[in-house]
């Protein structure tokens, strides 16, 4: 490709030589002067590349031929699809799938090897059913979506539009709720609600996302969750949230809308977060949180004092050999 | 559904008039005039619902129609059996099922699409063996059981009766032990025994419990396990205990019997936990723990100590400031 | 089996009667006089063991007959081998799999019912392809592996020889990347990238792997992987690691040669740790470590300082209050 057509296409304004012929798109350190590569700020420019060309933001001096862009990160994600443009699916249903005379299969649909449509199941047009998928009764899915091999959707799921479910994604299996009888012994407390993921919702691989005991768990539209995520019943879930790996979410939690979660995050039954709240890697949240702040640690504490927190934490035992010295000294001036 | 047949089914008292005609079950908050809902105190009551009937502890005026019951909640559960009663299967071999000709299928079971069993696999009466299960050599499985789709049952796994497994369990995979051999290079220990799971355990989805080294892993009678939990080899865990998600369970270690544990709570190898533990979420557990006791933090601690230094820890910072401020009263009682 | 066989074919040396008839593998206390057992130390000798036969250290008299080897356990492993040696499985094409025309598969190999090998697939000879295994377009996997059932192996992702994955296992799954768009929205990040999985590698059950954004995720020969683990995009692991249940490893760190971590340890992304750094269970790594060297807690702190510091954190409380009493003490001395 050539670079005047990708700046084109991006948007973004040509910076010297639009001929330079591109072939693929490539980090920065490991560009060859057949990539396309991209650097955010001049600081990256001490390093050596030999990209044949640079995304750059609008007046850095790049020393090449290259794209001028508002954000140059952004352009070259953009950039990634135009050189490896996702793999079209051929439609149609596999021979050897199984699909329930009373379900529902829209245009355009691929339906894999082995995948099971149980009865009253509908699929959107344009959605890609993987190898392998089993999809329980009345479940609805919606157009675009993209389910890969193994993902199980249990009764009565609903998923939106332009959903991803990586390989071996379980929605809907039964929260986990037991209650003592009598006799002292475990009730299964029935499970009974279901669960609705809401359109763009994007799902990793082995992640479990549990049905309602009533009602339903919910997933906010463009949320993000990625492998082996636990999101347990009645959770609700809001819009464009991005919870990161083997986050767990307990019972009828509330998140609100763009929650940024870091790895391992874990979050009490019955707890809220408010909009906006971002938590690093392996808080811990035994109780509420407001929107709009940052948290670290466990109990989870607004970012400047858990830095503060772990900072002492890390100099505990100086700290306890100055209480040693502390006492050796008051005993003395006692004395 | 009349509230009176309701009350007598549940084997509850009667208040109000019998000829209340219900609908469904939801939550108290949430439920319209055609709901039975519930309450356990009369701190509930405070809050408004449109609930059309209640249950309610005995003596409690809810002023409305209800039944009074000992334990709201347990009725409450029963009726939820009642409104949604729980999807009976039709049993059958799915001709898209592998069924090995040494399998021994009992009456009533359900075989789904591309489940296989193989040669010496024995499933009892009334199990359904979900879509694209797979049960390697002489697996038993008892009667009554639930398998959901894609579960992987390695060889000579042994399953009791009214077991249920979600979707993506794997049983009776390798357990991880390797050794150096003269060389240093990573010897693997043939991981030779087996897992017996007993009668009316649950498993959540994508768990995974590994065989053992050379005996058995073995998960005691009505024990809860929730989604995403790992438990590794030759480790034995009691009856009737209760592990809630992405707990992992480290080899050889021996949990009693009604053990409680939290979400994510973790074990190292060889440690044993009495009978009647109850662990908080995330607890860490380096070494052995009494029975009957709750515990919390990591290194695991009996809750009111463990409280105490949480409370500490959450002031760390302002416990630094304190020992500045008395070095700096001392240094000067000093000169 | 004869005791004299086994000494040779383990090549250790016979210790008293030859003759001695065995028939299995146990452990030392669960030994019957038919099972051959081994001890490392005479400590273990105080125990009683029925054990008819015990290998053991050069030198120590075991008072029965026995074998005596440079390292007892691994010749016990060894020998588990020889009493339960692995089940071999009949090579072949199950009739119920689906395979490309275009994909190629080697002598001997073995592909289990309602697994699917989409176009261009390569699988080496010798190598077993379990129940329910789909393996999408270009995928290679090397001679003498063994992918057990329901794994999923994403398209473009490389395999060495002589690897295991367990059942559930899912390589090549987009990574987790975005980034906001103009309008604040959230854009997926292309993941075109791929895995490459060396020889002898071995992955516990229900793992995630992801695919690379641009490059490869990368997983070192020899390394071995446990139950439930997540290894994000881009990261690189060295030869020979050993990584515990739920570890989680977190974008483009990179793992260095013979690593050891224990259950659930934690790495940040673009973290390096050095070759032979040994991390203890539920380690937490916000930053780079160097080599060779035990770390425990979180963050990341040397062995020795790090239990110094738990050490002192379990005693928190009486350290409040220690300062308490100061401050007593210091304001009786200032008036």
């Amino acid at each position: 490709m050539l670079l005047a057509d990708i700046a084109n296409l991006l948007g973004g304004e040509l910076i010297g030589d639009g001929n330079v012929d591109l072939q693929d798109v490539a980090a920065y350190e490991e560009a060859s002067p057949k990539d396309l590569s991209y650097v955010e700020s001049a600081k990256k420019l001490n390093t050596h590349s030999d990209a044949g060309a640079l995304i750059a933001p609008r007046g850095l001096e790049i020393g090449r031929p290259g794209i001028s862009t508002i954000n140059p990160r952004l352009s070259f994600a953009r950039a990634v699809l135009l050189f490896r443009p996702p793999r079209k699916f051929q439609p149609g249903i596999d021979a050897n799938a199984s699909i329930s005379e009373t379900a529902l299969v829209g245009d355009g649909v691929y339906v894999g090897p082995f995948a099971s449509l149980a009865s009253g199941v509908v699929v959107g047009g344009g959605s890609y059913v993987g190898a392998g998928v089993h999809i329980d009764q009345n479940v609805r899915i919606g157009s675009g979506c993209h389910i890969y091999p193994n993902c199980v959707l249990y009764a009565d799921v609903e998923i939106g539009s332009r959903v991803i479910l990586h390989a071996g994604v379980v929605v809907g299996a039964d929260g986990f709720g037991y209650i003592p009888d009598e006799e002292g012994r475990i009730f299964k407390y029935p499970q009974t609600g279901r669960v609705v993921i809401e359109d763009d919702v994007e799902i990793g691989a082995n992640s479990t996302i549990d049905r309602a005991t009533l009602k339903e768990t919910r997933i906010g539209r463009g949320t993000k969750i990625d492998n082996l995520v636990q999101i347990a019943h009645n959770v609700e879930i809001g819009e464009d949230c991005i919870l990161a790996s083997q986050v767990g979410i307990s019972g009828s939690a509330k998140i609100g809308r763009g929650v940024m979660m870091g790895g391992r995050v874990g979050v009490a039954d019955h707890v809220e977060i408010g909009d906006g709240a971002k938590l690093g890697a392996e808080t811990g949240v035994p109780k509420s949180l407001e929107g709009g702040k940052m948290y670290l640690h466990t109990p989870a504490t607004e970012i400047h004092d858990a830095r503060r927190r772990i900072a002492v934490l890390r100099n505990l035992p100086k700290m306890a050999e100055r209480i040693n010295e502390l006492e050796r000294k008051i005993g003395k001036l006692e004395s």
